[in-house]
């Protein structure tokens, strides 16, 4: 018999505990073992549960979980830094093994408590920290071992993707849409971390260094979130064959790699173009593997859950073998930031601009003299809309160019407003 | 320093070759050794290679690859049954362990294969043998490990699907579209294989095993391909907003499983229904994760290579962790097939009909007789067509009754012909 303790009993230890005792026998099968969930820290012992649990096994001490001789694993979902961070150190130093879907804390302290797995020969897995209930941690540790993966392109926040669904769909406004997200528990209340894509930025340092084998930091990405796209914004990518998604994106070219989470207008063909709704996909392109992409729930009770018991099934088998702590992925490639020189990309522009002859003269000219080629330029794509408008999607550019090309705008008369400017996938 | 033998030299032999040599400083941070392919065995030594290979790593026999007591891994990629069984079998007598890309073997003999191996303490890896650089294998065997999977429908074919985008994109007839795919090398010059369902009922004979846990055997599987689609049937699909793939279809329900392949309509909202060209991939239904999806290439000399290189590395931690063999996926559970009661599912039905009133009120009674409802009824679908043409969708019905049905309509005269019977999905 192996038991594990839990660390909180919100959505997703309920749904651990379910699949602990419903698949019992498969488990079993599976790992040679029955798996038990000897000991929960909760906040109230008291509180009624959606599943029904023995009373003795609920603490609102973590010492009990954590101190426990018969314990072997811990299962940490109670999120956040601390005390998460205190418990799961603590644990490691008596040997406990760690199954835990703390994006965060594998985020900003994954090093950290990576080294202190290792020093104690314990496992560290967190496989639900990203993306729910797709094995994407698995894939890239394992799947792909024997490849090199040169770029990483994640919808990786559910509610953002939610948010963007409905209002392409049903060309709403982000304000309502967003209401409306945060009416059916979609989004928060206070819904900054995923909306302005933090929650995204946590989990693609965590793809990005197993990606690229280099310790990514938080630091190091470049985040841009959701609130400031218009309806016009979705309505002419739509018009032109494209859909506007909050995308992760990691990239490693001759050892240098970029981090960034940004509104991309994604062409419809690309596979990421259509995961709709709060589900999530994770798009890897390999070097040898080519394009792949992986879809599935990126939250939930049950399918964060399986993530978790995966994880704890292979702990389980582990302890059979006696290889813990042997397999843990830590990163073994110095980290070099890529330059805004080296960060290139295809770009969407919308401006606003003088309705006189000369003006596309003057805008193309600006590009010609940066080095940016043009896939195309609309003039006045809005017929309805009296502004002059223009949409211009340019090849490959690299950032610093576009950056320069963009300050030039700012101080042209003849440009009253920047009105959008959106990476280009696809 | 491991050492591996490779049999076979083909189009994914070389692609090992070079994925061996070229990522060597890479799988050795992953694994903590070098590996070295110290044996080949190719039918011609004297033949020119795509790759620079020592020519003395080339032998025209086998046996200096299997006998040679310096190889522990044996990676078998000449494909077909014999040799190749043999091969293997001799190689794990001897104590090596087997990586293979070879569907027909597996899906044939994978359970003496697997057998032989846990006698020996050897390790069999076959990611390849399905979906080329998916990998699902892995995916199903630990991703998974904690669910229960009820459903896995898989494009596995690359060929067809090739055929059915090409047709779809294009208007194209089934004939034009095979001698183009034959003429760039997407389809054999005997394509039999491949159109007709085959290699597909292979590669889901392996996928159903490894995901219902029961040792599910190729005669299990109903196989129909692709040869018989009109342009007419993708027509109508597309106007009713499906798009025709040919899909694998693993099914279970209490513990009762069913096994298919089959062209099928599939609702455009459904990932499947965008997978297109030569790509391919799994949806994987699981009881707790819910709805996921496995997107990649199928084949090819470098994705394949890469599923095998990464199983090598699998072999090659486990050598250093002393555990190979021990952790085989063998089936546990004792395989029940489902009867035609048993199956069930959405259908398309284009019949074409005598001209005249009443004829569909003949034809619904027999659905109702049968307790088979629908969804919709198209009459004269094709204005351009004269032909008296009606078009029903059912809501879900067992196939028993729908087979009633069928034979039914076969004995009416005021039906000229069943033109077409597909499944739905999505």
């Amino acid at each position: 018999m192996i038991k594990a303790g839990l660390l909180g009993l919100g959505t997703v230890g309920t749904g651990v505990v379910r699949i602990v005792e419903g698949h019992q026998e498969d488990l079993q099968r599976k790992t040679g073992s029955p798996i038990s969930i000897e000991k929960i820290l909760v906040q109230d012992r008291s509180k009624s549960r959606a599943v029904s649990i023995d009373k003795d096994k609920l603490t609102e001490n973590a010492w009990d979980v954590i101190d426990n001789p018969d314990i072997q694993v811990v299962i940490e979902v109670m999120g956040g830094i601390e005390p998460a961070k205190t418990y799961i150190l603590s644990a490691l130093e008596k040997g406990k093994h760690i199954v835990t879907a703390n994006k965060d804390l594998m985020a900003l302290h994954g090093a950290e408590i990576l080294a202190k797995a290792a020093a104690n020969g314990c496992d560290v897995f967190y496989e639900a920290s990203v993306a729910g209930g797709i094995p994407i941690i698995r894939t890239l540790n394992e799947g792909f071992s024997s490849d090199r993966i040169t770029k990483i392109m994640g919808i990786v926040n559910g509610t953002t993707n939610y948010i963007l669904t409905k209002m392409s769909q049903e060309g709403a406004a982000y304000g309502d849409v967003l209401k409306e997200a945060q009416a059916l528990g979609y989004a928060e209340s206070d819904p900054t971390s995923d909306v302005e894509g933090l929650d995204a930025a946590r989990k693609m340092t965590i793809l990005a260094t197993l990606g690229f084998h280099a310790e990514v930091s938080l630091q190091d990405v470049k985040v841009k979130g959701i609130s400031a796209i218009s309806k016009e914004d979705i309505q002419y990518g739509k018009r032109l064959g494209y859909t506007v998604k909050l995308l992760g994106i990691a990239e490693r070219q001759d050892d240098h790699i970029s981090v960034s989470v940004q509104p991309t207008m994604v062409k419809n063909s690309h596979p990421l173009a259509s995961v709709n709704g709060v589900f999530n996909a994770v798009y890897v392109y390999g070097e040898a593997v080519g394009e792949t992409m992986f879809y599935g729930p990126g939250a939930g009770e049950l399918p964060t859950a399986t993530s978790i018991v995966a994880d704890l099934v292979a702990v389980v088998r582990n302890l059979k073998l006696g290889v813990n702590g042997r397999e843990l992925f830590t990163p073994y490639k110095e980290k070099k930031l890529k330059s805004d020189e080296q960060i290139s990309s295809k770009n969407f522009i919308l401006l606003h601009v003088e309705d006189k002859a000369g003006v596309l003269a003057q805008i193309t000219q600006i590009f010609a003299k940066h080095d940016v080629s043009l896939e195309s330029v609309l003039q006045h794509p809005n017929v309805s809309n009296p502004a002059a408008e223009i949409i211009i999607i340019t090849h490959d550019a690299n950032q610093a160019s576009m950056n320069k090309v963009l300050s030039e705008f700012e101080s042209m008369d003849v440009i009253h407003q920047i009105k959008s400017v959106y990476r280009v996938e696809g």
